[in-house]
């Protein structure tokens, strides 16, 4: 996977709420081989440290041509993003066309002090 | 009735959502015969086990032709989902398009723990 | 004024949400005898009965040319559903169109055990 | 200004809101002379009086031709339609079209015995 | 960087929120230079002063030509626009256009008194 | 029926079109005794003659407890404003809600001179 | 199939347009054995003989568990009205929901005299 | 009235077409004295001159206090803008709000040499 | 390239149009090697031969992984549909995702005979 | 200014569209001194040449500081693009924001062979 950069979070004393909104996400079905297509949504609070949103972009992009499940998408990016920057919170939500008359939504959260998100 | 089928939360330390969306569902109203027509939301906490989303496509399927209100359209999907992959909280809500002038919503909660939902 | 038909709740154990929404209502002004449009909604959690959908068109009928302000329109109906299927929770709503450039909104709850509504 | 007349409630010993939107509100800048436009939200739980909806249509009118900033507007408002039926909670909303490429809201609150709004 | 100008709030008894969009606010990449483009909310409850309105859309054309990201940019109004009228809470939003196929949203809040905001 | 009145029409020598739309026209289904609701609208290009809208608006009124199909609504309609104020060109839409699960639309047009419309 | 049933055309002097939407079509696809979803439009200029709306509902409901091509159910759809109605002109419409990633639309028109449609 | 300023044309060899919207157009309702409110739309095709956007500003700034018909509001812009900058078409377009439960539009155009206008 | 398969039109004696849309198109940019993604329609006049939808689909995911400017990507599918079904009229567009803050459209047609298509 | 750059059209044989928009035009007014706001839409058939995206780009990026009209804008826009790539069709949109209460939209369009253009 393409490396997440980051960089110093210049207002580390106040607890602020970062958004960043992929429209344009695709991966592959890994049981029918067929791409699936979503909106992925990234918030957190940072800590220390920022997520750059260029190498952020690349990392979507690896998952272009790769087999995984909605679930694993979620709670992959939720892990790899949790791992990257070390955030005082992070919510991660997938929002992903109808396949089979169905569409479906998943959404993981990191909130290890319990500061709770927007919502 | 079609069986759902499930599969193994590759995530279960983790509390998160999971939204499966049918805009298509239809069955029968036993009083007149003819057919009635909505959107069906499942939104649960997985535990051990996650909703297969082809069976549950054909689980749906199911009450095509079949004579059936809307308040037992939801409480039997809320019964039969909770059965087959017993959530930590699941919530079905089932829109109605118009009836005589009327529209209907109809929303049941599974929710031992009181954990809640995203709302 | 029609009768409310009430049918038993099949599923008592459980809390659980019902709307209707009547977005055809009208009654007449009782000042200027002209005629109100609005739309209604019904928000109930039911106890041992459900209103009967046919039975709740009709009730609403009977308004069209009955002269009555907003305001009792809607306490109105709150009293009529409550005594006829005595719920847990039930919430009228009534959104009336433009009138001398302004809309009105009149909203009553039935709460007997502060279980409280969707919102 | 014209008198805002009001009448019984007819249902006092319920708490229930009424809302009245004006979107066709406007006053004068006394900055720059110019007309301002706007939408006024008025929500309210009545005591024991409720607002004439006609006297609150002329009471708007009367600011078409009046000099006052935005916070005024709806500060005033505020004062005088408490003043005029004394309700258990009122909150004004003023929404202003785009002035030097913004545009502004203003909401202020009345609630003696924070019993709170809608949201 | 212009200066923002400030008037006495004429209703410093009351708790009330004010709220100005400038849905044309623009600055430089500083990595780039090419320019970045968003839409500016400023939410806050006045204590003795309040914003005005004409010197707060020239302080955000001060950003048209400058180099700034967008955590940046929302910190630094938040900083200024506190040091100028010193208010009881204060958000600022800023949800900025599609770069490298992502939108993102930046919110900071100043909240000396935990008075909370809107939400 | 309402007396449908008219002025003159202060521009006679230059062909321009009138609109009227009314958003809440309600009549009664001959067959089911049922109400039916739809928006009217009506286009012309005045000769001598205007329609006078309060006027219209109580022509209108008149339809409120009258049973009659959609396509006689619309087509008496043009005859009864035709006769009225004598157009150049007129043109009659009407868009009823749903029944039975299909809403309709019934569209007719008076064009002595084929003159044509809007469209 | 059930029988299209017609009643006489009160204004055959004058060409007026009839349309009837159903949002709520459904039939089957004889390839998978899974179902179809559609909005059908029925646009058409009557004759001496228009369209009864409760036949045509009925009409439309044979196709439920009828397995059919999109392109057949149309032009089928389009032969049956106009040998029931025999109209001066009429367009048939069906906007069907996605498969397979696409959703597909169909448009056949009967136009004997060249008179042209809406369009 | 305020006075309509033009300036040179600078690519008279060439048709092209201005527009200019104006939201927030009100004037007073003749018969009952009340405000009305209403979006008025300039679309031209200029010849040797163009309108001034200020002074078209003021120019509309005049109707807030005249007493005037929806009519006559169109056809004397029309006049007014035709005879201050002589343009090759002109046509003016006034959307009205409800009054009476009817909105309306009128619609006048200017085309001496019938070159046609957008639609 | 995956071969597109027809099948044989059964009503040739009518014109009538079919419109295929995929709004999960993706391809790569030949420049940068990064994702494009669009949405593609396909409306046609089929003469002897229909479009199998299927083979289509897969026919637009074998663009997936290729490089190919916009304005190839709408010609190319022309010519290869035109080729694969014989159509008596053929329009293709393609809506193009925003880059580099600007979106594209391309709109190729294939009309032999100048029947014209929808609009 | 910077070169508009072109690639050799691919396809000459066809007459075809090519849309693109830049919804973040900005300039400066000549009068004020402040910024405008628009939305730029370019159409055109390619004769032998094809305007190149990124180029395209940076010439809109040099309006960014510049004073200029907004008919001068739109009529620069279509003389300098014609010139760079000699179209068989061009026409250029400019939707630009609201000021003194005003939005205004110019169309000009460079037709030698009066083929048209989208609408």
């Amino acid at each position: 996977m393409s490396k997440i950069e980051v960089f110093d979070n210049q207002f580390p004393d106040r607890d602020y709420f970062i958004t960043h909104v992929n429209e344009e996400f695709t991966s592959v079905c890994p049981k029918t081989g067929l791409p699936d297509f979503g909106t992925i949504t990234v918030e957190y609070i940072p800590d220390k440290l920022c997520l750059e949103l260029k190498s952020l972009k690349y990392y979507f992009l690896d998952f272009r041509n790769k087999g995984i499940f909605y679930e694993a998408v979620i709670n992959q990016i939720l892990d790899d993003l949790v791992e990257a920057c070390k955030p005082r919170y992070m919510e991660i939500t997938g929002d992903f066309t109808t396949r089979g008359g169905m569409n479906s939504t998943v959404v993981a959260v990191y909130d290890p002090h319990k500061r709770g998100g927007f919502r």
